[in-house]
């Protein structure tokens, strides 16, 4: 039952680099406080952030076959997403693997595994964010899948879902919901900048928010130290 | 019985300071050893230290209403030292709560939760000692206390406790202990001054602790490779 | 049972350093995939990468003393592994250590435990591999030793043998079979290179490697997207 | 955005009897090595083992109310199976809740989270499979939803999709895919039997499963102790 | 600085046993749902129940010694807790020590370390709540102290606070609260009968706690399985 | 470079005996504190107690085979023990096999992976030590070894080794010093039931062990409570 889905629909491109532009953390609200991985996937240098179109790749533990396989399916603009049916942090995924995925195309690796050769990937400027970095080599022994829904990090992925992935993490959004939780994250940033100045000002979110009276209601009581 | 202690005394600004030039293994030792943080605790951002009085903050899993009525309680040099009820990773602080204590003059933040936006905490320079780094939302529902002791990554911290904080941990001293600590770790970096030119220039400390009448007596043998 | 064996025979130092070269991912692959430590083995800065041969210590949890009897045995390029008897993070290395040892020779050091004073240690250019950052202090109370066979991070290390750590981990090799795998390493290289020009160039793995017909004997089948 | 689904088809009871039956491990095989949760999901006591069908529920961190939601949807032989927005521990299950659950019909409960007063749970014959004990109480603050389609300790779950238990862990097959697995495990079961009685007779598996052959070509050496 | 208290005040003896009949996810109900230690503190066998009279220790990786300082301290009825200067699992505590606890009237060992000789401290009737199980010897170098404030797997604990603990875990009640805490118990025991009668006889939660409209009001919505 | 060692030479039967009577905990300290593998390993079912001769085998992340080519090698009173080349769970050992390894006289399985039909092995007597419980299955692809040195669970084993395993977890004593280790653990029983009895009787281990001079000289300090 191993199978390869060919000519998955992407979303549109501008939604993509627009989800991009506002980051996992604002994404992630706009989305309703869904669609997140695990916070065990972290980026292999500081500062990488791409949005991109999923490929996705169901992988067993301490192989790789299924990663050269995925490389055909992959178009420009797309982040490959590699769950595997057991826990594992085996490197999977190194320099030759990203140069090719790099020349088809791809931003990213998304991969709940170890990756390995992260100087080089550093260098290459091919973020990845693995579960764990690990020089332990895979062989290719077991067929797997491309482009069937998986579950990565804790995350149901299916292909052409986007993928947001920067310093705070990784989050997936639905193709068919991008463009509503774009507008709604810039709906989200539009509104926050003004409150970012009033709070740079001094003033306290107690009052911006008007928290005081839920607090109050809540039960919340202000004694001082010395009245102890 | 939820409650906010207000106009808790700090110590003296200037024995602050002077612990947090010595830093968090000088003063950890000099304080015999205790008061560190779990090693879970690490900054966002590579180089970042400081030193302040402690604001401290009980919350619930999945909710920061308390960081927003800490706020209110902040002064200049203070950090804001903030434990959970459970276990929790969730990203309970962001970019515009940064925002609100650095312009109270907050110097950093110690969380056992999560912590999201860091990269533009990093361009901020709002340092974060957080369990991990999560974009995870959180709501504004429950109560808990400002300015109450708390159990913080393992370490107790009462309001007003001194914190440090720099790239090996955080160490808590407690107020009326700030200053004779920050003396001896003066003594004792004083000491440690000499010591690194004797063994940078190649004595050993073998020699230099006069550990070997000691390692004999205890038992240790020397044998040669060949002569096994 | 204490000992201290001197006089450990090291490999040869043009076989070390070129094993150096090739980086632990590359030196792990041509040993046959084995000899790797535990991925919880991270450098405490990025783009660390050392190679040199093992000097072992036995230690106790929380008690360091046996890493000064280390250090008299250290010859230039010499790297310190040090195991402990039962899982321990105490912040067993810092800065007075690792004068004393750089003033010896050493290159690095190896640590199944915790190491602090890593902002210190960034700036000397003396790298650490350890199992946490803590600044957790030590006894020197309890005997352990040095030289002998040791288990660290789930890596069998005998004294002399060679181990190269960068940013992908540890690996060790040992020392009868280093020029071997020296060998085996550029001659893997060698062939990776051409590779990865013809990767770059767009040419998949799938045709370079020749798997389109294992793949289908094995049952991989390709269906369009609109098809299901 | 939350909601509750009712009327969920099941699938056939005889059906999840039998995958019952058959238990965890057969049934995993039978499905192809899919669908199993993460190891971390362990019974309350040994020896429990049911199946069922499920009714999910999407639950947030420290928040247990969606549960009492869950509790009318309920029919008998059904398994609830809770997921939690971000990794919690909190003993969001208790006496009361199993109460009612299995006066409502329930056989048991799979839940990402905390569950508590398992001693009487035990007393009661009901069975729960949770990430954690954990006597922390839990609030009544956030909505979630019933079900729909959740990812529980990192398998995808659609409510109606069969639950086993036991032992060995937790297996989720598809309401679709139920009968086929049934008679695959069936198939497997009566096939194990005649291996079990050969094997017990002391016939090696390399003979039964004729891997001699196999494992020559794959280059398998053998040697004797003394000629080495 | 290492002292050991004489002659700690402990809480009625009827209030403790009361507490203890009532166990632990009651009392830390009644105490507002604080006081919990971690949950990887578990029992060494299933059934254990204990309540007790807190005597803390401050002890040091793998090392017992002041265990052994602890027994001079015990009145029968106490439970003895231990705090470790940093993370350990070594095996602190075995039967010979337990003959000599138990001798002394003590009723169980809280101990954030490890446990060993847990058959014969089962046969023995000496129920341990530990961080881990293991052999591993610990040596007698290094002091701490006996009943000082200590933090034990995330509950600070005080000398002659009371202990629970039981299969839900261990709870720490200030021994000035313990008689009030002890109250709110009962109430809400007594309460929580007539509860479970309601529950069992197949009432809905959602009726008998009236929270349909909360739920209405919050935005739940009800939807068919074919109606979607 | 995958190799059987055939005829590898077994500890005296007597001696293995008797180890097994004295348990882990006894045998560890009886060998200098040393041999223990990591506490993780935990036995199916409580009250297992075994020893026995090792037989190990080196294994790949999800593949079993080598196991089957174990089963040959064994002989009456043999201990398989598995390490795997990297962080495995998967559940590599289940009825089928524990029948063919009881058939050939093995005592029981010491694995650094995953174990399965717990519930079946529990009735067949066969004890497992394994790192995780997990229904996953395995492959049968790749070679590894049977019978060379293995680091399992961070100890060093040998084939030949003596392995003791019950509730307190597993340790491993080279051939060549079993006896000597036996008959140390037997001087240290008979010294400890004297102990045993003279704490029994409320004789604290401060007069036994005559701890009270070396705590004053070490500095330790009595108040009382009310003194302070």
């Amino acid at each position: 039952m191993s199978i390869v889905v060919r000519n998955v629909p992407r979303a549109d491109q501008a939604v993509i680099d627009a989800l991009g532009r506002f980051g996992v953390a604002t994404v992630h609200e706009a989305f309703g406080r869904a669609g997140l991985m695990k916070s065990y996937m972290r980026p292999i240098y500081p500062g990488a952030a791409i949005a991109g179109s999923a490929v996705t790749v169901l992988a067993h533990p301490g192989d790789n076959w299924m990663l050269h396989v995925a490389a055909e399916q992959l178009k420009p603009g797309d982040i490959v997403v590699v769950a595997v049916s057991a826990d594992n942090e085996d490197g999977m995924f190194g320099d030759l693997l990203a140069t090719s995925f790099q020349a088809r195309g791809a931003r990213g690796l998304i991969i709940d595994a170890g990756c390995r050769d992260v100087s080089v990937l550093r260098k290459m400027g091919f973020p990845v964010w693995p579960k764990a970095v690990s020089a332990k080599g895979t062989v290719k022994a077991t067929l797997g899948s491309v482009n069937v829904p998986v579950v990565c990090a804790g995350a149901l992925v299916n292909p052409g879902d986007v993928i947001v992935a920067d310093d705070d993490g990784v989050v997936v959004i639905p193709r068919a919901k991008a463009a509503d939780v774009a507008a709604a994250a810039a709906a989200r940033e539009a509104n926050e900048e003004e409150k970012r100045q009033r709070l740079a000002s001094g003033e306290l979110g107690l009052d911006m928010y008007k928290m005081r009276e839920a607090l109050e209601k809540a039960g919340l009581r202000y004694v001082d130290y010395d009245g102890k």
